[in-house]
């Protein structure tokens, strides 16, 4: 083998994985060396520079639990997976836009009957939540899931209050003529993580760590493609500066205040609450 | 602000970092966040793609430990720890060769007496290690300090064997002459450690694990660029395809085998043994 230099390692790296079963694979791990290899020459890396991000990796797999995901957190805040979403869902024409998953996803989120009131003795502004899921020519789709996660109030999850039972988390499926409605709380904007080393790469960056309000949902039909997104509150702080880059016009939603009295629900309230509605369309799978 | 498309999301992202307090973070990051989404767009990454790459970094931070490196190990084993080594030595003309460091590098290895036994115990076939450490005038550096670490002679590190001692490890300080002499193993060409995610990765990649046999050392003076290097055994399985591309024409040595009988340091050996003789030149630093 002829020594190697700074040009010719990358060809001899990729010539080195030829042997890879799986040609996608190949692919990916071809285009993944070449532009890695062309990052270090670009910045010209040094090797204490090399062995800082050896260590900042090694601690961002350390923060993973099974509550928390720092590496989705790192790829959420360097926009690599607002880009992947958005390049994979750009097919579906007049579907509800996707965005991110986020961190505090939490699998396996009971089902609950509608009207339902997903956050039960959480803090925060009551909300009533409704509409519609249609397909994207407008018709109704009976049967369709809403699997609902948020903050409380003030923005913080159930993992993070360190609870062992969901909140302000549950499955709602549409009645035959396509309609939700559920009651939670009027999210807060909050920050993500702050304590491990992504909260230190966004300080040293010069970065407010914070999301505006918005509530999670995932929403799918048989026959029809998946949709995760988020509904956003209107007017809520850092709509225009979203630290995961998640945000999108489509999916900002007026949250109307009302005085105390009956709720659409027919329940009457002692507080004022906030009404939102929105139709979310997806697209015909295959 | 504005919808973000898979275009304008680079941008957005550079600009974010726009604050960064130091202006080297600011060009590195900038450069990354540009080859990562340019690797995503490529490569039209996708959601389930993108997930199978956040369980593998996640798998390789958790593998991580005190005692092994597997962050070091990916990059050596795509070729960006030689590269990072190379392109930050190509100015020092006349210096003996670097190149990767690898995982089982344990620091605060004990200063031996010159001559000395590093690998009482340790199974291999013995070799009287020798030479110089000089100037690149040829010059001799006095006391020069050689790290020298090495699997034994079946390729096992005892941080693998579950060693709380360390084994074939010390430090040999040259003396008045720049002469260096100690006794240890012939290093036997070993794998790399593939019972992890980067093993797992190897194998999908169609690759061996191998690395040819080696001795490991730091070498260092006052005033002198400090050189992390190997010794390679001429005639060594894999000195082609070292799987972390390590391996340089004028790092190979050749073992000289010899009878049962005096040896260079005077003691009766009563099985064959190897010579390795090497000269280590220094360049000076500033």
């Amino acid at each position: 083998m002829a020594d190697l230099n700074e040009r010719t390692i990358t060809q001899a790296v990729i010539d080195r994985i030829a042997q890879t079963t799986e040609p996608r694979t190949r692919e990916i791990m071809t285009s993944l060396i070449r532009h890695l290899h062309d990052f270090i020459r670009e910045v010209h890396l040094t090797e204490e520079e090399w062995m800082t991000g050896i260590q900042f990796l090694t601690e961002v797999g350390k923060t993973c639990t099974d509550k928390r995901q720092e590496f989705i957190l790192l790829s959420d805040t360097l926009g690599a997976s607002i880009l992947v979403i958005t390049q994979n869902h750009r097919s579906e024409q007049g579907s509800v836009e996707s965005t991110v998953l986020g961190p505090y996803y939490w699998e396996g989120a009971p089902e609950r009957p509608l009207g339902s009131n997903l956050a039960e003795g959480v803090t925060g502004e009551p909300t009533f939540y409704s509409g519609r899921v249609l397909d994207v020519n407008g018709s109704p789709i009976a049967g369709a899931t809403l699997d609902i996660w948020s903050g409380d109030g003030e923005g913080n999850y159930d993992m993070q209050l360190g609870e062992t039972e969901m909140r302000a988390r549950g499955k709602i499926r549409t009645n035959a003529a396509g309609k939700y409605w559920f009651r939670s709380i009027r999210p807060s904007f909050y920050p993500v993580p702050i304590d491990g080393p992504v909260g230190r790469m966004l300080k040293a960056m010069g970065r407010h760590p914070n999301r505006p309000g918005h509530i999670h949902m995932i929403v799918s039909a048989p026959g029809y493609h998946t949709v995760t997104t988020h509904l956003f509150v209107a007017n809520s702080p850092y709509l225009d500066s979203d630290a995961v880059f998640g945000m999108k016009e489509s999916l900002v939603v007026d949250f109307k205040k009302h005085d105390a009295g009956p709720a659409p629900t027919g329940e009457r309230m002692q507080q004022p609450f906030y009404c939102a509605e929105f139709d979310f369309r997806l697209h015909k799978a295959g």
